[in-house]
């Protein structure tokens, strides 16, 4: 189907640097009324985060702080972040993408000194709050890289392939999801679905037996806990594309977690809003299909345990009596699985057995 | 350029075959005449691990090890490791793709048992040293993936893809390097060397920056320690279009290592010879370069320093005064640099003076 361009990466692009002027103008203006100039933005204090049952994902309460430059305990974050405003600007506009770790050296080309890289990635969080846009859409990328495949076009934004476009089957190792690919228009698409695998082998082996094509399904690699970058590119794979979204990890808390955290986020991320996806679904390894599929196990070790609890009574997992049901398990059989256990019954089970079934059953 | 193809990956297929069917055949003999089947394979035992002053790598010694069927204890480790070399030949005929963790679950479809991972992991590297071949040649692949970009185009050799082509600038991410991508022709290239780079945010700069325009070159991502299949696919990119490599790293003991073992390999692979570059450089960042930059620097902790005085003993660092002199320099200044660093000097500055200053100073 054709998209219905309902987000367009070069609209927001637009809006990215209108949002990063208005900020300069502000500043501007009040000095220009012979005022300090100050920055107020919602807290993020621990105390100031809640979970949102609507929503499905924390949310920063009524807090405010405010910095400004009357303050002298104030004028140095405000110095930085107001920095990290005409660095992002400088990114945005001349299409360049840098990295956290990048940004913290570059501060010293502008001999803007941070005490370590974790006051550099902190301002950068502070400006993240004031423009409600994540460090992704100011062009500031994650070293990590995960893949999709599948078939769906895209068309690159980025200088030199503009108006260039990709089908997304093109390279059958799957195509890296980088700055390029996320920064994409969504030109059309056969899918019906959106497959999300945690581990390279089985995305590898999802390809060779074509669930791309069997199931009509994107294929995307989380490679682990999914990087922002990949999570937003699921989020608008979903609602852009109007696609379902299914998870599937390995059997054990991490594996529930890399899912928790592409359906409601993190308490890290409660200022933003366009990482989650809250309607997909887990679709396993559940601790109940390790029962029921009798797969090789091996013994929770403590720091798994201890994780249950801590999940246990977190608010995300709270809602949705699966997740609790899911918890309880893994803590009664004392056992977890991989992904790769399901080629116990031959390489081929995974796709042919078990993979309808979960997707009919998570529907 | 055209690709002289000293190396057809299509014969190197059917070569793999026939060693596995050739293994096969040996065992039938063996037991047509009546006898205990029985193997000899190199001892890969430490004490038959020597280092090669002319290969520049390490090889095994004269040692050998026998495995009969008329041995009692050794009448396990033979069964798997013939079952292993079965369920090679089912990969590589069938064309499809497995992983470490994959065999060691596959094993129990086949009623073969490993104690655990460990176990089968060791008899697939029997199996490599039995046939000389490494495990990506009979489809066993790892989990992580690197990437690669520039102007080289590839011809596919998987199933579904067999004669299409791609050229490696399509995706300006990067073309993850995969079994598809390991297992595909190169037809023809314009690039006159090899850039391999530790870091994604490099990479991404790198490509941005058009280095592989500015400096004719083909770009590839380690994404740290190179995983053997991108190890091999750097010797293919040496050895098949003849073009020398360049290896940039971070300016640490971990950095360093990253070179060595893309240019010298490790002991564990001691039984293989087509993993390693001997030819490729070193180009930084070295201990000299984040004196001689005046880099942004960390101080060196306890286990870079230990790390150190292990690699001074190292044979891979002996034979060559250079990095001898940049362990001696890291522990003389007790700093470490990461290739981001340069950023101080500006977005560019690696790409306008580091990177060409380096490559003339490594020729």
């Amino acid at each position: 189907m054709e998209t219905k361009r309902k987000y367009s990466v070069t609209e927001k692009k637009s809006e990215v640097i209108s949002s990063l002027k208005d900020f300069g103008s502000k500043i501007y203006e009040q000095m220009e009324k012979g005022d300090f100039p100050s920055i107020t933005m919602p807290s993020r204090s621990t105390q100031n985060i809640y979970y949102d049952m609507n929503l499905r994902q924390f949310i920063l309460g009524d807090k405010s702080v405010r910095r400004s430059a009357r303050n002298i305990r104030h004028v140095k974050p405000f110095t930085q972040l107001v920095w990290v405003a005409r660095f992002s600007h400088e990114l945005t506009t001349q299409r360049k993408t840098s990295t956290l770790r990048d940004v913290y050296y570059s501060a010293q080309a502008y001999e803007m000194t941070f005490k370590d890289q974790q006051e550099s990635d902190n301002i950068i969080t502070d400006l993240e709050t004031v423009l409600g846009l994540s460090r992704e859409d100011f062009n500031i990328f994650p070293e990590e890289r995960s893949a999709v495949f599948g078939d769906l076009t895209i068309e690159y934004t980025v200088p030199g392939y503009e108006g260039k476009t990709l089908n997304l089957t093109t390279h059958p190792d799957g195509v890296l999801i980088g700055p390029a690919l996320t920064s994409a228009e969504f030109v059309n698409t056969t899918a019906d679905k959106i497959i999300a695998i945690e581990k390279g082998g089985l995305f590898t082996r999802f390809i060779e037996e074509n669930v791309h094509k069997k199931f009509n399904a994107l294929l995307v690699l989380t490679a682990g806990q999914a990087p922002r970058a990949t999570r937003h590119f699921i989020r608008r794979l979903h609602t852009e594309l109007n696609l379902p979204v299914y998870i599937f990890t390995d059997g054990d808390p991490w594996g529930m977690h890399i899912a928790m955290v592409i359906i409601s986020g993190s308490a890290n991320a409660a200022h933003l809003r366009e990482l989650n996806t809250p309607d997909a679904k887990w679709s396993g390894v559940w601790a109940t299909d390790i029962v029921n599929y009798k797969l090789p196990t091996d013994p929770l070790d403590e720091v798994d345990i201890k994780r249950l609890y801590e999940l246990q009574k977190d608010p995300r997992y709270k809602e949705d009596p699966l997740w609790q049901r899911e918890i309880k398990t893994f803590l009664k059989i004392r056992r977890k699985a991989e992904q790769e256990a399901f080629s116990r019954y031959g390489l081929t089970y995974i796709v042919d057995e078990y993979l309808p079934a979960k997707l009919e059953e998570t529907k």
